[in-house]
């Protein structure tokens, strides 16, 4: 659907929830709260489903939307969800009754009624700001900062080869709506606790380099977040690290999220397609920022994704 | 004098050298080689004086612009120098004869015989960018990547406080002239040499807290630099990461340039005006980052600068 499509369908809605996905990040966060002010401001209820795995850094964008107990929707909308197997638990059973999916990554499985996709935003933010524009709403200051969240996390504060003119167009609008992103910046982009920079110094100490140096693996065990102390926050978008190292086009974060469970994320230049070598293992995502998660202990996933590499890559 | 006024003066130039400033960064060179390009696109004869402090990160923007020696300017033309001690030493000599000053620091001295001062510019490249729009010269996909690398670095990449919707505004127009900042930002923000790593590492262990956490300080002795054989260009931008500590919102980086001889530089928030606390030693810059060159040993200049701080936020 276009966008003005989905603004037409949203204006036929009310009684609505709104889906985050798993870890949810600024943008997935940004989206639905932007969305379910703008659908507030049109006189419509509209709440977010409450995403228990949320951090800190995000909760005060979405607390004061969260749905009540019981509340139930007439409508069902995700935001920023490429597959159902990022849906958290507790929205396993709208699965089959999502009315409207809105996203950006190519790895789309078109699992609602209605999808808004377009693959070359840089973040899911851009589109929802498209749509509500469409939709006429009143874009508020807390509608801006939540958009500007959404656009900002998703580009690494307009950094990542996914920025575009039209990202700082969005950008430089959503300041012109009165928000003060400094704080922001400063909180998102700028600020590191003390365990983080620990964290980060031994992913350094620990990292491996493949294919003379083109490849980095930075590695997150379970050991290492508990003799750190270590919150979610604290491992929060860790995974772009492994790609800063000087001489690699391929960063590769292992994440042991439970023993036997592991998430893998790559961040990647040009010549390697991450959603490709993702895809090998199951996973998705965009060509520069892709992600899977796989069964098997830390070295087995190792070498499952530097098989994936290497096939994808050659 | 206004941007118009700026363009007006320009227009009666010919056979100009533009200078930056010491330890040159991607402002003063972004902004020397821009108007350099375009005053040569309305067929004027123009150079930069040679910067023997310029690294290999901006080398690539200056190089083919350098004045041949025994080169004889009929005008003389500075970027983002704010005072005549920011000279370089093979700039002395037309120290008295500058006759446009084009500067965004609030601590402007009005050492030219005109200044185009617009300190609430996030960078220099924004008022260069305005002044060669006004020139009515047209901005070639060289003359954009140089904009884009002086606002780009100056403002952290469009994270640090001083970015404004205008700034992104900029960014916009620049990158739809036809240049790719994937790579550039990929080289300025995102890459990391394993040397500059180590000395992140190196800087976070040894950091000393004041004030209750809220003052941060790092330093960068000449022994740390001879043990990691770091060059400029791994040291380059490292006094944004004093700042990054989780609740300071003043970070100090101390650099023995030689000994005896320490470079302060100061990131803050708005608690801290960086600038009054640099002025106290003789230096200056913006409100949320300043520096200030001074003689005497680490201790003495960490005593100092620690002094000037109580002093002036008590």
């Amino acid at each position: 659907m276009t966008v003005q499509e989905t603004a037409d369908f949203l204006r036929t809605l009310d009684e609505v929830l709104i889906l985050t996905h798993v870890r949810p990040d600024g943008d997935t966060v940004g989206c639905a709260a932007a969305l379910c002010r703008a659908l507030r401001g049109m006189g419509k209820a509209a709440y977010l489903l409450p995403n228990p795995e949320i951090t800190g850094t995000y909760e005060p964008y979405a607390a004061s939307l969260w749905a009540p107990e019981g509340y139930v929707p007439q409508s069902v909308v995700s935001v920023d969800i490429a597959a159902p197997n990022l849906l958290p638990d507790n929205a396993l059973p709208y699965k089959g009754g999502i009315c409207l999916a809105i996203d950006h990554h190519g790895s789309q499985e078109f699992f609602a009624a209605r999808t808004c996709l377009d693959a070359d935003a840089a973040a899911c933010g851009e589109i929802v700001y498209d749509v509500i524009r469409a939709l006429g709403a009143s874009v508020t200051p807390e509608i801006a900062m939540a958009l500007y969240v959404a656009v900002s996390t998703d580009t690494g504060c307009f950094v990542y080869t996914n920025t575009t003119a039209r990202t700082h167009r969005i950008a430089a609008e959503l300041m012109d709506c009165g928000i003060d992103v400094g704080a922001v910046n400063k909180a998102l982009f700028r600020t590191k606790s003390a365990v983080r920079l620990a964290m980060e110094a031994r992913m350094v100490a620990d990292m491996e380099l493949y294919d003379n140096g083109r490849v980095v693996v930075m590695s997150i065990p379970l050991s290492l977040c508990r003799e750190l102390h270590a919150t979610e926050a604290d491992i929060e978008e860790l995974s772009s690290l492994a790609a800063l190292v000087q001489g690699t086009d391929c960063g590769i974060t292992l994440r042991e999220l439970k023993p036997g469970r592991v998430k893998i994320s790559l961040r990647t230049g040009p010549r390697v397609d991450a959603c490709a070598v993702c895809r090998v293992l199951g996973g998705g995502g965009h060509k520069a920022a892709a992600g899977a998660t796989v069964e098997g202990t830390m070295d087995e996933v190792k070498a499952g994704i530097l098989a994936a590499y290497r096939e994808v890559v050659g």
